[in-house]
C-alpha cells in the first residue's frame, strides 16, 4: 500500500539520508536540482504520498504566499507581484495569484480560497469599488495569516500597507502642466472613496489653489482606468462652454483614450492641449506621442509589501505591527506635455 | 438581502468556529458526519453560495484551480486566463495563478505548489525552454490531476491540449507580406524546439516555397519576445549584404523593436519596410504605425481549455482522454504592412 512508503523507503533506495529526501520534498532551495528531482522522481515511481498537512503542521509553514489583485492583464500589477517574487523567492516561497476583476464578492472568495489552499500571508491591493468584506478580512485575521495592502489600500487595525504619495503624484503633475502654461486643468478621477484616487485628486487641487488657478468642478470627471471610459469623458469636456486644454487623468488607459478622441479632433497635442497620465504603463513610452506619466515604483513596492511580510511572518510574539511604508512618485515628462522643447 | 453570506456567518449562526465550516464545507474527513450535514443545511438556509456548495457535497473537490503561464504580463496569457474564469467561476471554481518566468525550476516549484495547495485541475503553458520535467508532470498525473497544456504544449500520453493553428498563422501572414510585394521576407523565431515557434517557422517557410520565394537561412534570427531582442536581431539583418525589406515576427514586443530602429534609421515603413507581428498584443493596434498581427483568440482558448478540464474532472472511469484542440488563427492587416490602400 502506498501509504506504507515513507521518506525512510526512499531516503534506503537511493542511499541518502531521510534529512535529505524530506527537504527535496518540500522543495528547500539548499537541495541540488539534480537530487531533488531524483528524489521526486522515485517517490513517484514507489507511489509515495506526501502528507503536505502533516508538513504543514510540523512546520507550521506551506511556504505559499498569496497575492490578490484587481488584474493581472496591466503591467503596474504584473510587475508589483514580480518584485514580491524576487523577494520572496530565495526565502523558499511560492507565490500564487488570484484576481478580483474590482469584484468584492470575488475579492472575498480569493481570500477564502487562498486560506485553503494554507497560505502563509496574503499580499494584496483592494477593489475599486467601495466595500467592507469585513468578516473575510476577519477570517484572514484570526487565522493569524500575515495580511500585507499595497497600493490600494484600507484601514483595518493591525494591517500594514505599502503605498506611494498618491497626492504628491497628483501635486507633481498638476503643477507641471501649470508650468508649461495650461491656463484649465482637468481630472480624470477614479472612484474618490478609494484613497490612492482621492489623494491625487487632492494633490491636483491644492496645486491648482498654490498657483492662483480657480477649481472648477465641470473639469472633473470620473473615469474607469479604461481606452472608453478616456473619450466619453473628453467628449464631456469639450462641449463644455469653457473646454479645459489639459487633463491629469489618474489612469494611462483614460488618458490614451483622450488623446485618441483629441487627435480625431485634429487637436494638436501638446500645443493647444496637454495630456498627463498616472502608472507608467509601457506603452505611454512606447506610443509615437509618448505620454507623460507618473511612476508609482511597482517593482519596489513589491518588495517593500515582502520585506513588510517577511518582518510580520518571522515574529513570534502576537503584537501585531502596523506599518505604513509610502513610496515616491517619479514624473516622466513626455511629448504629450512638452510644449519647452529643451 | 444583498449582503454576502460567508462562513463567518454560519459560524456564529452555529456557534462553531470558522474553521470547523470550512472543512465541513470541504468534506474534510476530521469533521463529524453529523456536524457536516448541520453546517450544509444551515449554508444552504442561508443561501451560501450555492454553486460551490453543490460541488462540494460530491466528495474530495477543493473547487480551486491551478493556472500556470510564463509570464502574466502579456496580454495574450491574461486573457486566456479571463477565459478560463469566465467558464469555470460559473461551475464554482476559483482560479489561482502561477508564473515560471521561462524557467524550468520555477515550472516544477509550480506544479508541486498547485497540488500542495490542493488543486482540482491544472491548466498551463509550458516554458519556452526545452526541458523534462518529467517527475513534476508524472508527480501530477499520478495524483489524477487533470491537466491541459494550452498554447504552447509538450506531448505528454493522456494529456490535452488546446492551441491555435501556428502553422497557418505563420503561412497566412507571410503570404500576406508576399501579396503586399515584399521580395526578401525575414523571420525571428522563438526556440524552434517548441512547437509553436516551430510551427511558425515552417508555415513561413512553406509561404516562400509556394509562391516561388528562395528560402535563406541568414534572415531566420531566433529572438525572444522582448523589445531589445528585435531591436538587435534587426540590426543584425540590416548589416546583411542584401538585406530584407520584410519581417515576420513570431512576437510582436519583437516587431515592435525592430520598428523602432527601422525609425530611427528613416527606413520608412511600410513603403521600404514591411513588419508584421503575432499574438495581437493592444498596443499593436494603438500604435499611430498599427503593428499587422495575428490573433490566437485567447479567450476562446481559454474557455475551451476549461471546457477540456470539465470533461476530464466529471469522469468517473479512469480512462484517460486525450483531446486535441485546434483553433483558426486571424490576421489583422493594420498600417505596418499595408502598401496597397483600399
Amino acid at each position: 500500500m502506498s501509504e506504507k512508503i515513507t521518506i525512510y523507503d526512499i531516503a534506503k533506495k537511493l542511499n541518502i539520508t531521510a534529512a535529505t529526501v524530506s527537504r527535496a520534498l518540500n522543495n528547500n532551495p539548499k537541495i541540488k536540482e539534480s537530487t531533488r528531482e531524483l528524489v521526486l522522481k522515485t517517490a513517484a515511481s514507489m507511489n509515495y504520498k506526501q502528507n503536505k498537512l502533516a508538513l504543514a503542521l510540523k512546520s507550521g509553514r506551506s511556504n505559499n504566499i498569496g497575492v490578490i489583485v484587481p488584474r493581472i492583464d496591466s503591467n503596474f500589477f504584473a510587475s508589483v507581484i514580480r518584485g514580491i517574487e524576487e523577494e520572496l523567492h530565495p526565502h523558499g516561497y511560492q507565490v500564487i495569484i488570484c484576481q478580483t476583476h474590482e469584484d468584492p464578492k470575488r475579492e472575498s472568495e480569493n481570500l477564502y480560497t487562498l486560506i485553503d489552499a494554507q497560505v502563509d500571508g496574503i499580499l494584496m491591493s483592494v477593489t475599486d469599488v467601495a466595500n467592507e468584506n469585513t468578516a473575510a478580512f476577519q477570517y484572514v485575521l484570526n487565522k493569524n495569516v500575515p495580511l500585507v495592502f499595497f497600493d490600494r489600500s484600507k484601514h483595518i487595525d493591525g494591517v500594514s500597507s505599502v503605498t506611494i504619495n498618491d497626492f504628491k503624484g497628483g501635486y507633481m503633475t498638476t503643477k507641471h502642466l501649470i508650468d508649461e502654461g495650461c491656463k484649465a486643468i482637468a481630472h480624470f478621477s477614479g472612484d474618490l472613496s478609494l484613497e490612492i484616487f482621492k489623494n491625487r485628486f487632492l494633490g491636483y487641487k491644492q496645486a491648482l489653489s498654490d498657483h492662483g488657478m480657480p477649481f472648477n468642478e465641470a473639469y472633473v470627471i470620473r473615469t474607469k482606468s479604461a481606452l472608453d471610459s478616456g473619450k466619453e469623458a473628453v467628449n464631456v469636456l469639450l462641449q463644455l462652454e469653457t473646454p479645459p486644454d489639459a487633463i491629469f487623468s489618474s489612469s494611462d488607459f483614460a488618458a490614451l483614450g483622450a488623446i485618441q478622441v483629441l487627435k480625431e479632433k485634429n487637436i494638436s497635442i501638446p500645443e493647444e492641449f496637454c495630456v498627463a497620465g498616472f502608472s507608467n504603463e509601457p506603452f505611454t513610452k512606447f506610443m509615437e506621442l509618448s505620454i507623460t506619466s507618473v511612476d508609482q515604483s511597482p517593482l519596489e513596492m513589491g518588495k517593500m509589501s515582502a520585506r513588510v511580510f517577511l518582518e510580520q511572518v518571522d515574529k513570534t510574539d502576537t503584537i501585531k505591527i502596523e506599518k505604513k511604508v509610502v513610496l515616491a512618485p517619479e514624473l516622466h515628462i513626455r511629448k504629450s506635455s512638452s510644449r519647452t522643447v529643451s
